[in-house]
Order: C-alpha cells, then sequence, then structure tokens
C-alpha cells in the first residue's frame, strides 16, 4: 500500500524552470555541457531504482531489522542486490571527480538523487549515504598513497565509508573524544603516517553490514601530547580488511535497537590496536572533517525533503481513495453518495495542502543551496565563489533543522489522515514518522544547527553576510511587484525580509548588554529565517509557473495553488518565531535540579 | 533508565489549593465526607501502584508485545500479575456506586488515576480502560438480569469489558456499522432480549487476553429492517464465556503489528453468530455510547496529560545528569568544569521550561473538567447541573484533542534532549513517543473533536455556552487584577477573552453567507480556544502558590516560573491560531487527485 513514485517531473521543473540551472551550470567549467535533457534523464532512471528497487524493500527491512552475530552483521533481506545494483548503475560516482572514475555531475543532482532514496527507503541509503564525504576527505587530505589505494574503491562504490566521530561520553562534545592513536614507526607524525587505534566508538552507522567486502573507517582520535579539547583531534583511516587480506582489529559489539531506520546498522565499534593511517596533519583533524560538513548537512536536509514527498504522495492518493462521512461541501460535479473521498472533508485539506506547499518550498530551497554549493566549489570567478560560500554556509544550517523537522512534523500530521490505519504498521505512515526522527539529531542536533546559524552565520561579521543573503532574496520580491496577479508573495516576502532586518538590527545592539539573548531565541530565529526563505520559494515558483502541464507535470494553476497555499495558511507561523525572538526581556531561569 | 515517579504532591496541590476541590465535594452528597487528606492517600497509593508496579513492565511489554494464537492471545511478561495486584486493590471500582461494590469516589480522583497509569504504562492502561465506561452503559442501559449478572464483575474488574465499535469500512463514520443483529426469539424486540451476533469488527482494544476468565463486549450492531446510518444503530451485550460455562463465538482472527502500545492487543474479531442481549432501547445503541463519551474522553485525555508528565520529570533528570559542552552562562556558584550539564543550555531549557508549563496548564484543566463532570453527575442543584454539564461539553473536546496534541509532540520534543540515545529503545523516551501517538486518534480524531467544538459547542446555541464559560475564566482575571504582581497574568488572559469574544462574533454572523468558514478553521478554533484556557490556568497557578514548599513539592517560586514560562513563550502562538481561525478569505480548494 506504501508506495514511492519519483516526482520526476516536479523535480525537473524545479531545478530547470523555477531555478534556471542550465544556465548556472554553463558558467562552470565542469558542468558546462549539462543540460535538462541530460539531467532529466538522470533524474528519470535514479527515480525508477527508488521507486522499483528500494521502496519494495522498505517495509520488509524495517520489521527484520539487522541481525548482530560475531560474524558480523547482516543486513535485511535485499538491501546487498540492491547495493549491488545501485553499484552497477554507477550512482555511488555521480558527483565524484572523473579522474577518480566518477560521472562528475553536479551536486544538485546527488542531492536529488538522495532526496529520491531516502523518500523510497531512508535505512538502506544510510550504507551508501557516507560514501560521498569520505571520499571527499580521502581526495582532498589522504596522502597520494592512501588516495591511491582508497579514492576510486570509495568513488565507485566497491567498499563503503562509514565516519566514526562518537564515543559515549562524546556527543555533540566531539572535544571530549578519547580514542588513541599511537603512530607505529618512529620519526615525524605526518601525513599518512601508520598508526595503531585503541578505543570505542558509538552510533556509527554502518559500522558492519555485508554490502562490500571492505569498510574504510574515518576515525577521530587523539595522537600522543595532543592538546585537550577539539584541537588535538587527528583523522585516521581504518580499514576493515587490511591491503594484504588480513581482517583488521575493528569490531562491532553490537547494534542498537532503535525507533526507526532499523534496517541500518548503527554500530559499536572496538577499535583494539587497530591498524591505520593519519588523514592530513596532525591535531586538524575536525577541519579535515568540516570540509565536507555543508555537504553532509544538506545530504540529511535532503532526508527531510524526501520523507516530505513521501508522506505527501501516499496521503494525497489514501485520502482520494479512501471514503467516509459526507463532506459538508463537494467540489462541482460530485455526485451525491452517502460517504464522501476523505479528501473533500476540510480538515484533510488543511493536511494535504499543508503537506504539498512544505515540499515544494523545502525541495526547491534544498536545489537552491545545491546550487550554490556548486557554484562554491566550481566557479571560476573567486568572487562568485565567495559570495556562493556565504550563501551555503548561511542556508545550510537552516535547511538541515528546517527541512529535517518539516520532514518528521510533517509525516506525523500526515498519519492522522489515515486514521486508526495510520498507526498500523502495514500502511506504512508510521515508519515514515520513526525514521524520518533521528535526522533531527544526527549531523548536529538541529539545536546545534541553531546556534551555529545565529552565531556563526548571522552575528560574527555583523549581519554581512545576512545582507547579502536578503538582497538576492529581494530580487525576487521586485521581479513579483511587475506583475499585479503576484502582489500577494511581493507583499509577504517584503514583509519578512522588512522583519528579518529589523531583528538583526535589535539583536547586533542588544547582545552587548545581554549576550546569551541570541541564544535563548536561536530555534525562534532559525525557524523565522526559515520561513522567510519559503516565502522566496513560494514567490518563485508562484512566478515560474510552467508553461504547460508537462507530461506528468501539475499544471500552473496547481502550482500556483500550493504556493498560495503558503503565504496564507503557512507563513502566519512566522510572526510567532519573530515575536519571540524579539522579546529579549522574557524569562529563561536555571532550573533548579 | 526510565522511571516514572508519581508527582503526587503536585496532583494534590493542584485539586486542593489551586481548584478547591474539597470544598466543591462538600456540596455533592456523594462525595461529603471526602477531604484532602484521603485524596492525598488515594493519590499516593496509586502513585505507588503505577510507579512500583506498572513502570518497571513498561520497556519489556513493548519489546515482547503481544502474542498471538489461536487458542487466544498472551500479553507480555508481568501484565497478569499486575492485573490482579489492580483487581486486589481495588482500583477498578474506584468511582463505582458503592451498591455495585464500588468506592464511590469522585471522577477526579479516576482520572488522576488513570493520569499516573497511563504515564507508568501507557499499553497495560488499555485493558482496565474501558472498565468504567462499561460498568456506565450497563448500569444506566442494562436489563435488570443484565446488570445483575455484569455490574459487579464489571465494577470489581474481575471480567474486563471492549467496546466493539469499528469495522473496517466504518471508522471515523459509524454509521456505515454492518454488524447484523438477529433477535433470537419471537416476539417484541425489547432491552434484554436475547441475540445473535454476525459481523466483523476492527481495533478492538483488548478484544481478547489472558489478564481475567471472562471479557464483556459491547457491540454496536443493526437490528432487522434497521434504518440506514447512526440511527440504525443497536448495542448488544456479548460474554467471551455464556453463563452456563461455555464459550461463545466470538472469535479473535489477528492483533495488528503497531507503531506503539504494542502490549496491548488490538484485535480483529469475529462474531459467529455469537449470543448476546440487547442493551437499551433498539435502534438507540449510539445515544447509550454517547452517554460515556464525555467520560471517555475525557480519560484519553489523561493519557496526554501522562505522557506529558512522564516526558517532563524524565528529560528533567537526565537533562540534570548529562554533561556536554560548556554553557555559554551557568547559574551563579557553578564550578567551572570542562563540560555542563546540558540543562543549562539554553536550547535544552526551552524544551524543559516548555515542558513543564504545559504539564501544569494541562493537568490542571483536566482536572478542572473532572470536576465539572462530577457536579454535572452529582450537584443537588439542577442548575448547577446543567451550567457543569455545559461546561464539561465544551471543555471535552479541547481537552481531549489538546492534551493528547501536546502530550505526544511534546514527548517528541523532549526526545531531542537525549540526542542520539532518544532514538535507542532502553532510554524509554523512544516509546512515549510512539505509545502517545495513539490517543491523538482513537475516541475520535482531533479533527473530529475540533468539528464538535466548533459546531455543536461554539456556534450552535449563538455561542451562549461559550459566553458562560468565557464569564467563568474572566473570574480568574478579575482576581488577579488585584495583586499588581499578577497583572502580567490578568493582562494576558483578558487579551484573549478578548480576542475569543471577537472571533464569536466574526463566526457567528460570517458562517451565514459562507457556512463552511468555520469547518475550515476548527483546528485552529480549538488550539486557541486551548490557549485561553492554558492562559487561564497558568493564571490561576501564579495566584494560588503553595504557602510553603510541602513535602516533595514545588516551591512558590517554581509554580510561578512555570506558570510565566507559559504566558511568555507558548501563549503568543494562540495569536497564529486566532489570526487563521480569522481570516475568511484564504483559500482551501479541493485538491485535484
Amino acid at each position: 500500500m506504501w508506495t514511492f513514485q519519483a516526482p520526476v517531473a516536479d523535480m525537473l521543473h524545479l531545478m530547470d524552470r523555477v531555478l534556471d540551472a542550465p544556465h548556472r551550470w554553463a558558467e562552470l567549467p565542469a558542468f558546462a555541457g549539462l543540460d535538462a535533457d541530460t539531467a532529466g534523464e538522470v533524474l528519470a532512471q535514479a527515480g525508477r531504482f527508488a521507486g522499483e528497487i528500494l521502496a519494495p524493500i522498505n517495509a520488509s527491512g524495517d520489521l527484520a531489522g539487522c541481525e548482530w552475530s560475531e560474524q558480523g552483521v547482516r543486513t535485511p533481506a535485499g538491501y546487498r542486490q540492491a547495493y549491488a545494483s545501485f553499484v552497477e548503475g554507477g550512482w555511488p560516482a555521480l558527483a565524484c571527480a572523473p579522474e577518480a572514475g566518477g560521472q562528475g555531475l553536479p551536486q544538485l543532482l546527488n542531492a536529488a538523487l538522495f532526496e529520491m532514496l531516502a523518500a523510497a527507503n531512508h535505512a538502506w541509503t544510510m550504507y551508501p549515504g557516507l560514501l560521498h564525504g569520505a571520499y571527499e576527505v580521502v581526495k582532498a587530505h589522504g596522502s597520494p598513497e592512501l588516495r591511491e589505494r582508497y579514492l576510486e574503491n570509495l568513488a565507485t562504490g566497491r567498499w563503503l565509508g562509514t565516519m566514526c566521530l562518537t564515543e559515549p561520553q562524546a556527543g555533540s562534545d566531539l572535544g571530549m573524544v578519547r580514542t588513541r592513536a599511537e603512530p607505529n614507526g618512529g620519526g615525524e607524525v605526518a601525513n599518512g603516517v601508520p598508526l595503531s587505534l585503541t578505543g570505542n566508538k558509538i552510533f556509527i552507522s554502518g559500522g558492519d553490514h555485508d554490502l562490500t567486502d571492505n569498510i574504510v573507517h574515518l576515525v577521530l582520535c587523539r595522537l600522543p601530547g595532543a592538546p585537550a579539547g577539539t584541537k588535538g583531534l587527528s583523522l585516521a583511516l581504518v580499514p576493515k580488511v587490511m591491503p594484504d587480506g588480513s581482517r583488521n582489529a575493528v569490531v562491532c559489539d553490537g547494534i542498537e535497537k532503535k525507533m526507526g531506520i532499523k534496517g541500518s546498522a548503527t554500530c559499536q565499534m572496538r577499535f583494539d590496536a587497530a591498524q591505520g593511517w593519519l588523514i592530513g596533519e596532525p591535531h586538524r583533524g575536525l577541519a579535515a572533517m568540516f570540509l565536507m560538513m555543508n555537504a553532509a548537512r544538506l545530504h540529511v536536509a535532503m532526508q527531510g525533503v524526501g520523507h516530505l514527498e513521501a508522506a505527501t504522495q501516499n496521503a494525497r492518493r489514501y485520502a482520494a481513495e479512501r471514503v467516509q462521512m459526507r463532506a459538508a461541501f463537494r467540489p462541482d460535479g460530485a455526485l451525491s453518495a452517502p460517504a464522501d473521498p476523505i479528501a473533500w472533508h476540510p480538515a484533510m485539506r488543511r493536511v494535504l495542502h499543508t503537506l504539498q506547499a512544505r515540499t515544494d518550498a523545502c525541495r526547491l530551497l534544498a536545489y537552491w543551496t545545491a546550487m550554490w554549493l556548486d557554484e562554491h566549489e566550481q566557479h571560476p570567478d573567486a568572487g562568485r565563489r565567495a559570495l556562493a560560500g556565504g550563501h551555503v554556509a548561511l542556508l545550510t544550517p537552516v535547511a538541515k533543522a528546517l527541512f529535517t523537522e518539516l520532514g518528521h512534523r510533517s509525516a506525523d500530521e500526515a498519519l492522522q489522515v489515515w486514521g486508526g490505519y495510520g498507526f498500523v504498521h502495514e500502511f506504512g505512515i508510521e515508519q515514515t514518522v520513526r525514521d524520518s526522527r533521528i535526522a533531527m539529531i544526527y549531523e548536529g542536533t538541529n539545536e546545534i544547527q541553531a546556534v551555529d546559524l545565529v552565531q556563526r552565520k548571522l552575528l560574527d561579521d555583523g549581519g554581512a553576510r545576512a545582507e547579502r543573503l536578503m538582497q538576492e532574496l529581494e530580487r525576487e520580491a521586485t521581479a513579483c511587484r511587475e506583475d499585479p496577479e503576484l502582489h500577494p508573495w511581493a507583499e509577504a516576502l517584503e514583509g519578512q525580509l522588512a522583519v528579518w532586518r529589523g531583528t538583526m538590527s535589535l539583536l547586533l545592539e542588544g547582545r552587548h548588554q545581554d549576550p546569551e539573548w541570541p541564544l535563548r531565541v536561536a530555534d525562534d530565529l532559525l525557524a523565522a529565517v526559515g520561513h522567510v526563505l519559503m516565502a522566496w520559494a513560494w514567490a518563485r515558483i508562484a512566478r515560474r509557473v510552467p508553461s504547460a502541464a508537462s507530461a506528468g507535470g501539475r499544471t500552473p494553476q496547481q502550482w500556483r495553488q500550493a504556493a498560495r497555499f503558503g503565504i496564507e495558511w503557512l507563513l502566519p507561523q512566522a510572526q510567532v518565531h519573530w515575536l519571540r525572538a524579539r522579546q529579549r526581556s522574557a524569562a529563561l531561569p536555571f532550573l533548579e535540579a
């Protein structure tokens, strides 16, 4: 009953017509030959993989979960074959450089790929989810020998990778990591030296599994004499299988029993004088990982968009099929029947429109962020790269926190459409609610995203970065002003930008007397900025409607309907966030134990 | 790690000092002898049962779930012993009449009992959850023979009861119920006649189990020649075991695999010419069930309060213990350490205060509603009974929808306090998130509560019932006006009452031109009215602080802190709901399939 059909026409419309992606690719030498037709073909193929290979093993994988034994972790039925087909299709290499065996396509298309994978089967998607990040780290910081040995195997997906960061006492606080790395030989401790690692890691996604013969662990650790805190962290590459074919002393001691993504093995890992090699400079491990942080956070944001889409399309279908009670009012031409589709009841219309408007806005913002990321990495002009980098820095924590929260909360709201059936496993929506919850936590909790946004992205430069983004957003409002039909969107967006600017002034001034103020209201500021961005997205969607209904796509009228619902019913929520963000005097005392 | 300790001191403070329950009991002959000490003793004993007997089998019951076989349903380990101890303690009979073997205590204490049970173990609580309702129906509508045979067995909990309403095609829409009931003999079809029932029911909580020797099913069905729709429904009593000891043709064909409350058997039931007896008049089945509807909905509302309390106390404890990162600011006298309790971080303080303020307000409102229910049932003055009945009618749908939504959503927000551990089963909060979700669905979905509130409770009498409740609330604002320290609460409440009144006028007038308007905004209206009621609760709590910290209770300062947080940080959300409720022009079109 639960299905996933990739909304390829919607996705391509947003990329091509709403965001002008092909014109912007033309400015980037790496993607200059890429056009909308090719992108559409990639999306269509990815959509078929997600819908036909991954979606059918989503519910069964949740029921079966992973099995742990001392011999290793066994993934649910079908996972291994699906992964082989993923590798065969060349999907791991989509955004990897051609010289490393990759296809050299934009981050934008990779983001769309992972949106579809997560929508179809979040648990399975965890395995290849860290591949591109591991590839980036080895490519940028690995010694020539390590690059030679591991880069192509990662790019092609022949071997999978993990990020071993968390320890029981070190979750959000990586400065408390204790895993020790002892250099094996004498001499200078430099990039690529062999190390012996000892320590325990928890919450390691894909720490062990049966999908690939080897697993490449990237491990945060401490060299002897390292300073305390995050400035003493180094990064090591530790393979499950050594180059000589012997088994390394990396042991999976067990897997977690979790709320969701049960097909993904969340491993407790023990490094028992395991052999590895330093990646990058000593004590610069966190910097090496931060290189990939924006991409990794955007990757998690895409999971939010995927869950939004999955909940939306399944809820719409169920609401159209399920007949229950007469609606107070009916669409024109409806026959008189003892009961109506629940999609006609006003409360259900509210839910369904809410889901669609959020899906459209979040997807557009996600693609926009990915485009800036591509420009930041690939644009020939340094000024443009810097501008793009600033936009990415500000957009990324908002995208991660906002989309994952909306992904989870929208799935939870959608569950109500099924009534009692929503609580039953076989209808699928309850699994989406459970699976989507983790994205609010990992890759930096959403609260940490908010602190990052407020402290490092909004205020530390006196608001200059935010002002540059607001000018970008303002161009959309100006464009909407030219068409009287679009004035409601222009007004909504202008109103939001005015409050944002006013709030920035208040915070920049007021934080000197009350430095904790921005932290007390960080979550509200993130949500408020998120609403400004959604207002921009609804405006742009309303302005750039398709010229006609494309095959499988929505009509101009349908796109505008969702964009109108967004500003009328969803944008009002921004008021509360701005109000709370501005009320400096509201008390937030320490609690007595 | 997950524990539940009943907050008896808090509960008693709200009943005794904040709501003056003993003074109001004095006016009701049935409870005239009841004082605060006795009530406190009942709460303390119930709290011990919940904390010591039920909480320890909460997580294990979730993992084990129920087992179905053709011989019947087996409940998780410990459930049977816990139920025996529940019966032995006399708890099923708490609010049953003394003449039926009950203890004759108020609904208020019964509500508090079930709040604690649900907080400790929602799944287990499902079994006795319908007992009081079944008792009420048999008492009010059963024939003398049926009362003789079943009433005391239900009141004492020797036998458990079910409500068999839902069928696959008849969920929210009971008018579509098809189960047939054929009179066994000739003659007039009157109260108590033997019937033969055939049909299928789904989602029957406790439809089969191993806790009691007999199960008493109350079954919604249709007599021959009954009118279509809800006006043709009758009610039958169908026992699992017949009076002669033989097994009746009531079969449990399977149980659902659910998101939560896995220890509760959700049964698919088949009636194969099962033997039963008519309860009440033919075709008046729904009216007989509606008798207990307010009590049943309040019962579900208490589950929301229970989940709020469980999430709050566990999150506070974990946040005080878990050390992670330095806080930007620290309480006076804190030592300098490399990392601080996460309870000191502003984002966590926001979550913890939010949980506490919601728990206080919802609990107070729940108790207040239960007190009106007691007065409605027991007050010697007919005018007072009518007034109380009006308050109950309006408060009940709000309590059911608001508390269950806040119970679930607050547990979901609390999960964030645990970070990655929150997603792991053994820390318990993820189970609370899953268990709490069902309360938003059953006993009338929260959307149905909103339609009930708007159509039948707010508008059908031109707003008279709402006006009487507002006058009641206004007295609190007036009382707060007398103390300058309480002016912020007076203003908050007065402001809310003014918007409520204004919105009532708009709706009462505007619905004539646009009859669908109140339905489009029903969910917002319920949430908005819910916020007015919480504003009243925070005002009353702020005004009636304890004279000093009682044993195990909070200080006056702590009660006011939560009440202040409520109006400063949570009440602003009401603005959005009022705004949306008032914007008649916002479009909510039908969706194309």
